[in-house]
């Protein structure tokens, strides 16, 4: 089993569109090897802009949905059997830090107590990654960097980092994009016209201001590419909102009806 | 262990009556490979309407039944111990990936978190399927999509998809077909006659106006099957709806009365 | 190891007094190979019954009795270490399926949802087993029909089974024998005469008046038959009346007085 | 490793002391194989009466203290590995059945369901344990008999016997001894004299009066021949009465100085 | 793996100052083998007696510190993958009962029940221990005696040993020794004067006042050791008893400083 | 696996500014091998402490951050298989105890009990380490110290050391340090002047003031230093106190706006 940093490379350019100073503030945070928190709404782009950004770096990104049933030898690695004993294999935390690349923990806050703490130590000035079932101390490669993520208005009292763990990292908020922007990453990923775009972004504003009120999120710039790209298609503008942007995003028949009113404003009845 | 992804088509056209434009709708969502989301109550038809798709589309369909022991390894595979040392077996998500199948998780939302966001890297531009456990990072065979569904009436607030798994997904929502439609159906699976499956199908209109007020659910079309094929067999309507449709659906006496005077008011005393 | 099917075969016809149309209307079901539900009180006779299917069909019984403990892998199968490395071995929901046995799972709402929902895809008609783990398909035997009890008097809100299990099912409903039947089996089973297992009979009549009065269950067939055996072998009626029924039914004292007074009411004092 | 049932048969006779006609009755129940269990308070002597039962049938006891964390695979067996693959091993209710012993759960409702319902199929008519997991059905040996006990002023309403297991048992209760055979049985177990026997007797007596008061339980025999022994070889009797009696009973200041009042209303101060 | 039960002798008189009949009361339970209960506060000697008791009886002693994690297998033993297949390794308590060791289960309340449960064979007159996975049946070594402790203070109502777990043993109690004794106990472990080792006990039995109203517990004789050698060391007194004795014992600052105040009354300011 | 001790040497005197005595103090903690607790909150410079200390002992320090998920045999070390059966390998607490190093178990307080528990024979005059699965009895070597941490305004009311740990152990406070002291730190460790420190500890002491009042913690001296890099990396201050002080510490919008008020008050608008 070859382990091959390499093929964690992006080798095309990642469409992003950047939103203010961010890619500067990172690339900055990149130099002190600062690790990172990317804090902001679900789809909003955080996991294009680190495609984004480690495409510009041209460093390895290894990416990791966590959730709270993985644990710690999930990301430090284990020892498998193999026909010579125990052989040791790295988990993906310690495949970045051997070997140089970005490691990148999606909703990091989903992850379980075990697998924040063992981050500690690549977090401060130490750098290192003890593996304790190996013996084995490791220290990081020189252009290893940590970077997590996580949407605030999200976690419950329950799910949150440590403060010992956030005081360790940088962090940088994300948003949607305005709607200029919006438009533009709708009709370059789907393949709409540009008024097409507009009108779908500007049922996905009216569907945010339902945040809290009936929606746990507003209507992300992927559903609106997803019923973008069914109208280029040949979907009608009416099913394509359906499918793509409001039966997923409810299973409320009130709220459903209060998006497809959104729908009706914007491309008639 | 052959894996042989084949075995996993769809031979003969399964009986399906679409019901507005969902095979269309689906179509295209097929054609943007779009994961998609099939909502609706129990028995309506969502998983015959994913057998006649796959049919359709001539590609393998494997289905798998969450629930809230199935672990990721579940999912995505796992090492087992053999002569020569651990092999890898793909699981039925990875399989369907690698060699294009379509997978569809019923009931996804009794799934636990890591089953859920297991999924999010294939369901995403990205399209890829890291194992974690294995060191390989696949990437979906173009021909892979994958398809969830649930019962929108009825999972409870622990469980339900998370906003940031559900903003993926297209989604379509199904109902049970109308009275002509239902009776068409009822016929030609049971055998019985036309006025028989319009009586059946009426009794189970009825029961699904009870739904919130003592019948968790309806009867559902399957149970109107079972019934009909029993009368044609030569049980009594009443017996045969007893023990098809009454006796199951309920343990409350108050209601399988009221049940039981459905069954009269269409078949007599 | 061998499986052999055959020695889940009954050889000899079980004693059971049919107390209705049950017998023919399971042998419709069966010849539908409907999944069948069968709902009554602890000690009725419901195992008995599916003896004596099992002995008229001429099929196999594979019995189990479900528990909240039960994994999927209890049901289905698993890997097991052998000297050629891991080694499948059917569980006992697999073997009936393969080689087409009834399959009888006993207080199924007992078991946790990954193994009711193992069975859905046995119970509607595609009538497969999928073997996850070992990556096989199985289509059920031809012989093959799962049944499946509950008492319905019995589970609490939390455990009761999903509405799209129940759905797949046939049911039938058992109750205790009346009077005469019940006093026939007394004396068949035990041994003692009519007039001995007419006062048993009355004596297991008072006490299901107190069901929900202090008695969670009243006393059962199979109660009566040891407590006549004990008579039969020379114990005097109260004493055998307490060991065998009112000291196991309960541990309170007034509800234990009560039952004696039946006791004592049939016996004398 | 040789599983010797024999290594259980009781060799001399145990000191037990009837206290009513118990030991006829379980000899009647023995005769019909009817599986039994034993109510009582703690240290009331129902361990040694399975003993002089055992003893008596000249039948090799089986004893297990059952636990909350009992698997059912320490009841059953399970396959352990070996040089030559997994070997399978019987658990002790297993071996059992299948050699003739009586097999003995001590304190059974402190196992949970998975313990308990895996003795369902022995303790009706077929009289059989299925080892799912090796797939081999046991017909009980016929000299194999099941005994379970349990303490009624104890268990919580969370721990109970369900009623479809107590109904498969016949039952004795058992209390503490009458004063004269108590202190027959403190004679002969501690060796002190019949004066002392009786003042600590006494003592025990008073002591239950405060059971449900302060005490959860009243002080046993066990204890009383404890403190006899401890009589006998020279401790003060109030140092006695304290180390064996007083001080493990309770840790309650005053309750440990209402027993000693007692001690000192028997023992002088 | 040599199991060399003589590394468990203690080979010097451990310092023990007895503080009145306990270590006859001791001998006089040995010589019974009577399982033994050591109830007291933290750090007032228990485990010093154990090894003082150890030492005179010259017998080894094997000492477990009991958590709730800590499972049967822990004290029983388990078997262990060998080059041969899996061997069996005795666990502590396994290796006392058959070598003839004391075993000292150190705050037993903070073990699970499947381990309190596990030594009740052992301590009645059967004095055996089933092996259950090895299908052997130990009986225990005329010297082995079973001896645990726990904080009658101390215990929740979730923890306590079971009624018919306590009957079992005899008890002793353990307090803080008088401040005469403390006193030296304190000079002979610490290597500071009598004045310092008054001074200290003198804190430490104001402190113990506080028990209940902010303290948990009061100052043990164990960290007035710690603070005398601190002294002798050359630290100030007031810098000594901060950090040996104030400052482990409790965040609360207003206690604190209760205590600081104690220590400024005795040593000045 | 070579597990070579001197690998957990610190080569280079870590920058450290003593606050107080404390250095002097650990020294006789040290010297009389005490075990000890650091208490303070995060980020205040306790491990950077314990590394100076291990520095200028020349004692290599084994570090682990404890959490709910850590066993006792992520300290004590675990059978492994290998090629010629199960090899023992010893954890980070066996390793410091074998060979001489201090052993930091950093949070401790995150331990479960069976973590805390299995050092109680180390910390007392015994200095033992029994390896129950390994049969082994580990005296520790002289130069072998237990250190342990925790933030005492933090753990909640189920985590927090048992009393009979805490009796255990010395204990230092730690604060955060004084401005100039920390200024000296900032400037030392980021490279920016000292006003620009200044400023920066001046917003950071008015956080601190919010402790208790919508923050959980105030910025910790690591922050001001990631603040300063970014500073001196050519980041403007209020961009840098963004990303590196006032987005990681809190997702409160009205708490970053009252710490975005404190990043103008110090260096403008």
């Amino acid at each position: 089993m070859i382990e091959n940093i390499n093929a964690y490379l992006i080798k095309d350019e990642p469409y992003y569109q950047p939103t203010g100073g961010e890619v500067d503030l990172f690339m900055a945070a990149y130099r002190l090897r600062m690790p990172m928190i990317l804090k902001g709404p679900t789809g909003c782009g955080k996991t294009r802009f680190m495609e984004y950004i480690a495409w510009k770096l041209q460093k390895p990104l290894i990416t990791l949905a966590c959730n709270e049933d993985m644990t710690a030898s999930d990301l430090v690695g284990r020892f498998l059997l193999d026909a010579d004993g125990t052989v040791w294999h790295d988990g993906p935390l310690t495949l970045a830090a051997r070997y140089g690349a970005i490691c990148y923990l999606d909703e990091v806050v989903e992850a379980r107590q075990d697998t924040t703490v063992i981050i500690h130590p690549l977090t401060d000035d130490r750098r290192i990654l003890p593996l304790d079932k190996r013996g084995e101390l490791i220290h990081a490669h020189p252009d290893f960097q940590l970077v997590v993520s996580y949407n605030p208005g999200y976690q419950s009292v329950t799910k949150d980092l440590k403060q010992s763990t956030k005081q360790r990292f940088g962090a940088l908020d994300f948003h949607y994009p305005d709607a200029a922007v919006e438009s533009n990453i709708v009709c370059h990923e789907s393949g709409v016209g540009d008024d097409i775009a507009a009108k779908l972004v500007g049922i996905a504003s009216c569907s945010r201001g339902l945040r809290g009120r009936g929606l746990e999120e507003g209507i992300s710039t992927r559903m609106l590419i997803h019923a973008g790209a069914l109208i280029r298609d040949g979907i009608s503008p009416h099913a394509a909102c359906g499918l793509a942007m409001t039966r997923p995003i409810t299973d409320d028949v009130d709220i459903q009806r209060a998006l497809d009113g959104f729908v009706t404003a914007y491309f008639g009845p």
